[in-house]
């Protein structure tokens, strides 16, 4: 691809945001002479992992703005920044003086990206983009979007990123080897197993790093949270190649890799060998990148999802003994929590940042810890309104014993991934918090106890979650449930919970969040986070019946229960659940802290 | 396209079952010269209608087979028939002399049309259809199917038509007005709305018999049940042409359409108007023929459901109006019914059909009616664990003071189409039948009292009705619900409740059916069917929650209701009900089936 000559001064740029008016003049006068009207800047990397490294954060670099969405627009006279409503105030404080205007996505009076594309673009005008990181389905729909007005395409990995002087470089973390002791499977057998899902092609690319650390037995440290590093693989039938930077790994592991059948090549060897490649090869456009999808020049493209996301979506059997320990380490990180913020908050003295770093450290001494699996939300009163509500230091409430407290934490462990919500009563709680408690609460114990047909998808079952929530007019703006890897990303696919239908089965040991929730401006949010495994319920002729089995254990905050609500099912289940809690965790507390969840599962009777 | 000879002797072949292999002889004989080495038989009319009509009945001419649904496929060695389970004794019976052999439907060992047609055809065989009883759709799914095995397909109407010497006429009924007082929109202001609908293209070819009856106030006679007649239309910005054969309406007729700004022409002229057509047309491959959409050679076509589908989905307040008044009517005509049964039965005299017989006399007395809107289904005892059952003469079960008995039935009226489904017991009932059909009540009543954001769909909904079933592993074998036509077809789309996702959002004022089952083969079979109305429940913030409004109104059987199983929200929905079917039916009682009523409809407690 082109380049451009980046003058000297441009290295002034980097964090001087009083300079960065500069950045788009710059930027403007390169487009114009190379005939290019829009510029379109997506937040993304090359693998379309959920969160963005430093290497790729180019949306940041050119509108200053720090969140973890958005999508960037810069024509002759326009430079335009669509975020989401988390991100509005911080938006607009952070793009003024890049010199970019805030688009509000989900608003009324702003039009979409593409809805302001196809208003504002001439017509036969030129839109550029770094084909790395859009995906070719991504690619596909703006394409299809701006073809009413011919608008050409055409992809350019430097217009922006040359004038990026002291760009971060890729990563160089070690990757490590995940032992078969908690892998469960050797390389060679996932890679057989692989081969027998694609039977009929000849190979597949993968391009999600989640999908290539399981299958290859290693993790890295690239990201803050995600144990992945950046990585390819080409699997045909005869070859397993892994493209990964030879400066991450050392002989022993290339050496066990080899001899499961593996080759190991640099990572941008990638790029030769889709030129070369033959025969008709799966490209999963969600993830394949479009600069990536292009290069394939010569290979008959199946468009399919990645065969790795089913392979590895059902627990293996030692993943699912692993998980089950990681899991009980984890509830009794919170048990420790929960007693420690009961004893603490009367003080007045705690924030929370304070309790989300105690929950980190008491974490860390879980067994095969290793890191926070994302960053904690840890969000006192209406804060925890804001569904994905992140304390800064300068901004972070004080706890004080009243009012509502929700925290959403998880760990990665050498054993599994965790992810769970709990919400809390810091003082007496006020009828109406106990009230949309127990209505959260039916929500989550509704779909928890659903036994459903086999071949049936989340999207099928969401009604369950929201319909003692919609019985009151109440709805909750997120999905009910997420796939989460095992040592893997915390919101992996690809089975989900949504009124969004997304057409993948719940099949036998896939790993599920149930998440419903009550978010009232101004006021408090609750949501109840459990994590479950499908399982079997049973047979009847030829129909298979399965339901959810409970991975995650941690008391409900019984204060915040109004039994009256609770039909006697549900209350059946509650009190069942806690003494699972109990039996559960307390082999692995303290004297005192078995006694403190004593108190917090004690059975509820009817008053 | 090209003609066969039709050799004189070839006469005797109808209805000669004897003389049939001689038709299946001539039929390969041609088959040879036109170098085809088979030909796909559908059960279809060019318009994709649900029943099929004398004219388009080729399958059972070259079969013998008279059920509702199968496909034939002959090659120069097999004659095979696909049908599903409802008619496997059947048509074994009754192909066997025309040569054929039967291929069971979702049956393991038997693979589907599709497959056949995959694994036995030689690579580049040429594979024969009429052009007219394919619809596009299907067309390009058996061509996507048969691609890698290069298969030629070729459309042919007159291969097996022209054998078939005595083949029926299409029908000359006469149509008539549907008028304003029911329809409740001229046909101008319907067009008018019409067009509202699709400003973004040019026009829209109309195939879909409902539609056009709708949209041009007109009912027919071609069939049977449904009420309408042969006919396609072409709607474009500023013409409305109805293809409709002249021999079926008189000059006030078409004077009145002529005012509508409707152009009248006869049913063939669609073929000669197609080929000449220009712009941008939306062609929906679901109803359009292969024939009809290859003859549109000029159009840039867009796949897109009928909008007239839509658009009558949702009902006008007349159309509501007079359906609310058509269904008391209903209620009328069932109440009587099960009074008289409750009377008969012990006799011994009565059996499934004179059953039916008499609901059919006691509808003829309902304002307003016109004709059954299906043929009954009058079942008793294990009859009814069939879902589709029609009793016949011979073989009808007479009726007992014992066992439950189901009827399915619906009727014709100006003012709108009725369906609804009842289960009784005929004598005292079993503990089991009474836990079943409190089950299915359970369900019915889980799904009728949903509260759902707008936007959802049926398909999101299916899983109320079917939880408190699948919760003791057991499951139906149908659809939950289905839209019905006004005055048009009983199972008219475009919105369904099912297992299946289909993507039509439940608009306010759609119609749906509701209704669950048990299925004991061997034992019993229990269905219990009312219809609903979508109605706003409320708003919330930017939030609009929908809920089903009952038309039907018709006890449920209080014998058959175990009150232990009920929760105390479906007990108090149940006597509501009740209540409701008391103070809206019993004005139009006499003095003796008032009484009876009351007694059936009494409220049920807790004992």
């Amino acid at each position: 691809m082109t380049t451009l000559v980046v003058t000297p001064f441009l290295n002034e740029f980097k964090g001087n945001n009083t300079m960065a008016n500069d950045l788009l003049t710059t930027l403007r006068h390169n487009m114009k002479e190379k005939h290019i009207d829009a510029l379109y800047v997506p937040t993304a990397d090359p693998h379309q992992t959920e969160y963005v490294g430093e290497h790729y954060q180019t949306r940041t670099f050119l509108t200053g703005f720090t969140g973890s969405a958005g999508t960037a627009v810069v024509t002759e006279n326009d430079a335009l920044l669509w975020t989401d409503g988390r991100y509005f105030i911080q938006a607009e404080r952070e793009i003024e003086p890049a010199g970019f205007s805030l688009m509000k996505m989900a608003t009324p009076g702003y039009p979409t990206v593409i809805e302001w594309l196809t208003q504002h673009m001439p017509e036969e005008a030129t839109l550029a983009f770094n084909g790395q990181l859009l995906s070719q389905r991504q690619y596909e729909s703006l394409e299809t979007a701006l073809k009413s007005k011919k608008i050409k395409l055409v992809s350019d990995d430097s217009l922006l990123e040359s004038l990026w002087a002291d760009r971060p470089a890729l990563p160089k973390s070690r990757v490590f080897t995940h032992d078969i002791e908690f892998a469960g499977q050797t390389v060679k057998e996932k890679l057989d197993a692989l081969r027998e899902r694609m039977k009929d092609v000849d190979g597949t690319l993968l391009s999600s790093l989640n999908n290539i650390g399981w299958l290859f037995n290693f993790r890295g440290g690239d990201l803050q949270h995600d144990p992945i590093a950046y990585a390819y693989s080409l699997i045909t039938k005869d070859n397993a190649i892994l493209y990964l930077d030879p400066a991450k790994y050392d002989k022993a592991f290339s050496t066990d890799l080899e001899e499961n059948g593996v080759t190991l090549k640099p990572y941008e060897a990638i790029w030769d060998d889709a030129k070369s490649i033959e025969g008709k090869m799966i490209l999963d456009k969600a993830t394949t990148s479009r600069a990536l999808y292009e290069a394939f020049g010569q290979v008959e493209k199946v468009d399919r999802p990645e065969p790795v996301f089913l392979q590895k979506a059902s627990l293996l059997a030692i993943e699912e003994e692993n998980t089950r320990d990681a899991w009980l380490e984890d509830g009794v990180a919170l048990v420790r929590f929960f007693r420690w913020l009961e004893a603490h908050v009367k003080d007045g003295k705690e924030t929370e940042i304070t309790a989300s770093d105690e929950l980190s450290e008491l974490r860390k001494k879980g067994r095969h810890f290793l890191k926070d699996s994302f960053d904690t939300i840890s969000a006192y009163a209406d804060n925890a309104a804001m569904m994905h509500y992140k304390a800064a230091e300068e901004t972070a409430k004080t706890l004080k014993p009243e009012g509502l407290y929700l925290i959403d934490s998880g760990g990665h462990y050498l054993s599994g991934t965790t992810d769970i919500t709990r919400t809390v009563a810091l003082g007496k709680p006020t009828d109406k918090e106990r009230r949309d408690y127990t209505l959260v609460l039916k929500s989550h114990i509704n779909l928890a106890t659903a036994v459903f047909l086999h071949g049936m998808t989340g999207h099928y079952l969401d009604v369950l979650a929201r319909q003692p929530l919609w019985k009151h007019h109440i709805d909750y703006k997120s999905g009910t449930g997420h796939a989460i890897g095992y040592l893997g990303g915390v919101h992996e696919g690809p089975q989900r919970i949504s009124t969004v239908h997304i057409p993948v089965k719940l099949e036998e040991n896939m790993v599920i969040t149930i998440e419903p929730g009550i978010y009232r401006e101004g006021e408090h949010g609750i949501r109840l986070e459990n994590v479950y495994i499908v399982k079997e319920d049973g047979k009847a002729g030829t129909d298979r019946f399965m339901r959810f089995d409970c991975l995650s254990f941690v008391p409900f905050d019984r204060s915040l229960i109004d039994v009256s609500l609770l039909s006697d099912d549900e209350l059946t289940w509650l009190n069942e659940y806690h003494a699972d809690v109990y039996a559960k965790l307390s082999p692995r507390l303290s004297e005192e802290e078995t006694a403190w969840l004593k108190k917090a599962t004690e059975a509820l009777g009817r008053s």
